[in-house]
C-alpha cells in the first residue's frame, strides 16, 4: 500500500438496507434493497456539508481511499481527499453503488429472496430515477435532509440532473460533467453493441450463469467497446500511434498493435470485476433515461434554486459538448444559476476522470462559493 | 426485377484462375488463385479505357447491375452503368472480389487443395499489397497493358493507393475517396473489436466451422460496431432520433429503440452474406496497410505521371478529411497531378456510397479530363 498521510487511508465500504420494498418507476416492486456505500471526513453540526459523487456505468461506492490490502485507491481518488477538490476536511463525501450495480448494492446478482438464487433476468428493469430514489433514501438514513451538492460525471451527471428534478429541495448545488440529459442514437448504438456482445457469449444462458462460467468473452468485447469511446482519436494517436507489440506469436489473429494490446487487457481486467447483467441493466436505465420525458429541460429548470456546474470536454465524442450546452442553454432560459466550463483535453469522455487540475480548480472554486452563498454565473472556456 | 433499360441489366460474375501459385508479401505461397470479377461495357481498340473498381470492406465483384433472379442491383449501381459516373458507353469497368474474400474469389472459406477441407486459419496472413497484385494478374490476363484508373472508397481506396506504390506505371489516374494511407489506432481499434467479438463465438471454432454452424452472432456484433463507424451522430440524430419500436416484447433487453432494431437487422442481414473468417483476414490486411512503411508518401508520390482524384466527406469520422488531407498535401509536395474535393455531407463513412450526385458530378468530369489528358489540379469543397 503507498499512500501518504495526506490521503484518506483506509475506507471501508458500508450496507444500507434502504427499503425492505422499492416500488419501481415501472411499477414494479423490489426488495429488499441494499445500498453499499462509503463516506469521507465528518457530516457537519448543521449537517450542511454533504456531497453525494455519483458513479458512472462501471463505478463503484469505493471513490477515494484504500481498501485494506489493496494497492489501488478509489475511482476518484484525484479528486476526494484533505485539500482536494471535494475537500474531505470541508465536505462529508457520500458514494453508494447504484440500484442495479454488482459492488455491493441490489442488483441482478444479488440474492432474490423469494427463490434464493441470484435474480439473474428475473430482476427488473430499473431507471436512473430508480438509482436515485434508493439514493435518496440512503441520504435520509444518514439523517442528511439537503445536500450541499451533488456530483457526478457520464452516468453521475445523470443522477444529479435526475435529483434535481425530482427533488430539487434536496439539494444546494449539482456538478454535472460530461454528460447528457438524454442519450443520443449513437450512444444508444453503442450501448446496444455492448449488450449483444455479452448476449451472444455462449455463457450467458439467458443472464442464468452465476453457478457456472461467466460471459467473459462478451463482456470483455462490450468493454473494448467502451474503452475506444472513452478515448478520442488524438488521445489514441498519442498513446499508441501505429506502435507494433514486440513479441511475434504464431496465432494469426493476436494483438499485433499496442492499441490491440490495451483494449484487449481492458477487456481482460473488466470481467474480473464486473457482472455482464448488471452491464446490462444499467446501460439499458442510461439508454431509457430522458429528463425531457415530461416536460423541456428549461421547465424542469425554472423556479429552481439549486446552482449548476456543467463542465463538457472539447474532444469527448461520446457526450459531446452540444449535450452539455443543452443543458446550459436551458438553465439559461430558466433563469437557473449555471457556470459553463469546456475544458480544452485531448483525452475523450475519459478526461473527467484525468484532467484532474482543471477540473480540481473549477470544483473547489464552485463548492466554496455555494458554501458560501455566491452566486457562481460565469461561462468561461479553458 | 425492376431495372428500366437504362440500366446495365444481367450481368454474370465470372471466375479466372490467376496464378497457380502466389508469393504473398509474407513470403508464403497460395495457389491456386481464383478472383471472381464482374465487367461491363466494352475494351476499347486501343484498350484504353479499362477502369477498375476495388470494393470496400464487405463488398464484392457485383458493383452494378442484376443477377438473375435478384432484385438488388450491385453495391455501386448508382455510380456504374449508361450515362452513369463510370459509364459504361464510354468505359470498360471491372470489379473483382479481393483476395481473402468470400464471394467467389480464394479465401479462407476455400477449399485448400493440399488437404481437401476449406483453409480456416491455415489460409495465410494476406495483405493489401497481396490483394493488388492477383488484381495486376487479372488486368494483365483480360489483356489490358494499363488502366485508364483504378478507383475506390475506404478500402477500395487503399488498393487505388497501393496500385499507386506499386505499378504506377499501368494506370492513369486514381480515384481515392474516403480512405487512407494507413489505418489511425482508433480504426484498428474497431476492427479488433469486430475481430474479437468474432473469435468470441462459440461456434468460431478457431475458424474450423464451415461444416457446422456459423459465427453468427459474433459476426453480426461486428457489423454492427461496422454500422455504427459508417454513420455519424448526426445522421443517426435524422434518422432515428429516440424513436422507439412500437412492438412492446416480454423480453427485458429487447430492440427498444429504433437504431437498435436498425443494427440489429444489418448485423442479422450480413451473417447471411459474409464468412467471419474473412472479415479477421480482411480487417487485419487494412490495419497492416501502411503506404509509408519504406518512405514518406511524398517521396512514393514523386516523379508519377498518374492524375489523382481525392474526394472525403466532412462527416467521416472512421476516415476523416485529415487522412485524405495528408494523401493531398504530399501530392502537391511530389508535383502530383491532384484534385481534392471535401463534401459537405451529414452521411459519415456512408456517404461514399449515398452522395452520389455530387460525387457522380465529380468522377465523371475528372475521369473524362483523364481521357482527354488534361490537367486535373484543383482543389474545391461542395
Amino acid at each position: 500500500m503507498k499512500h501518504s498521510t495526506t490521503e484518506i487511508g483506509i475506507v471501508q465500504t458500508q450496507f444500507a438496507t434502504v427499503a425492505d420494498e422499492l416500488v419501481l418507476e415501472s411499477g414494479e416492486k423490489l426488495g429488499p434493497v441494499t445500498l453499499a456505500y462509503e463516506t469521507y471526513g465528518e457530516l457537519n453540526a448543521g449537517k450542511s456539508n454533504a456531497v453525494l459523487i455519483c458513479h458512472a456505468l462501471s463505478g463503484d461506492a469505493h471513490v477515494a481511499g484504500y481498501h485494506k490490502g489493496e494497492n489501488k485507491p478509489g475511482w476518484w481518488d484525484d479528486m476526494v481527499g484533505h485539500g482536494k477538490a471535494f475537500d474531505t476536511d470541508k465536505y462529508y463525501v457520500i458514494c453508494s453503488n447504484v440500484l442495479g450495480g454488482c459492488k455491493g448494492s441490489t442488483g441482478p446478482g444479488s440474492v432474490n429472496p423469494k427463490t434464493g438464487q441470484p435474480y439473474g433476468l428475473h430482476f427488473p428493469l430499473i431507471t436512473i430515477g430508480d438509482m436515485v430514489k434508493a439514493q435518496q433514501l440512503l441520504i435520509k438514513q444518514l439523517g442528511i435532509d439537503k445536500l450541499c451538492s451533488v456530483a457526478g460525471g457520464s452516468m453521475g451527471g445523470m443522477q444529479a440532473l435526475e435529483w434535481l428534478r425530482s427533488a430539487p429541495d434536496k439539494l444546494e448545488s449539482a456538478i454535472l460533467i460530461a454528460t447528457a440529459a438524454m442519450h443520443s442514437p449513437q450512444q444508444i448504438a453503442f450501448n446496444e453493441v455492448g449488450r449483444q456482445a455479452i448476449m451472444a457469449d455462449h455463457y450467458w444462458h439467458d443472464g442464468n450463469y452465476y453457478e457456472g462460467r461467466s460471459p467473459a468473452k462478451g463482456l470483455a468485447v462490450a468493454r473494448m467497446v467502451g474503452h475506444i469511446t472513452y478515448m478520442s482519436e488524438t488521445s489514441m494517436l498519442d498513446k499508441f500511434g501505429r506502435q507494433q507489440k514486440n513479441e511475434k506469436q504464431p496465432f494469426k489473429f493476436t494483438a499485433d498493435f499496442e492499441v490491440e494490446g490495451y483494449l484487449q487487457n481492458k477487456g481482460d481486467s473488466f470481467v474480473k470485476r464486473f457482472d455482464a447483467n448488471s452491464y446490462l441493466y444499467i446501460t439499458k436505465a442510461m439508454d431509457f433515461f430522458d429528463l425531457t420525458e415530461e416536460k423541456p429541460l428549461h421547465e424542469i429548470f425554472k423556479g429552481l434554486d439549486a446552482k449548476l456546474l456543467v463542465i463538457a470536454f472539447r474532444s469527448d465524442w461520446l457526450y459531446p459538448v452540444w449535450q452539455s450546452q443543452q443543458i446550459v442553454k436551458a438553465c439559461k432560459i430558466a433563469g437557473l444559476n449555471a457556470t459553463y466550463c469546456e475544458i480544452d483535453s485531448t483525452y475523450g469522455h475519459d478526461a473527467f476522470l484525468l484532467e484532474i487540475e482543471q477540473e480540481a480548480h473549477l470544483v473547489s472554486h464552485f463548492l466554496k462559493r455555494v458554501s458560501n452563498g455566491y452566486d457562481v454565473t460565469g461561462e468561461y472556456a479553458i
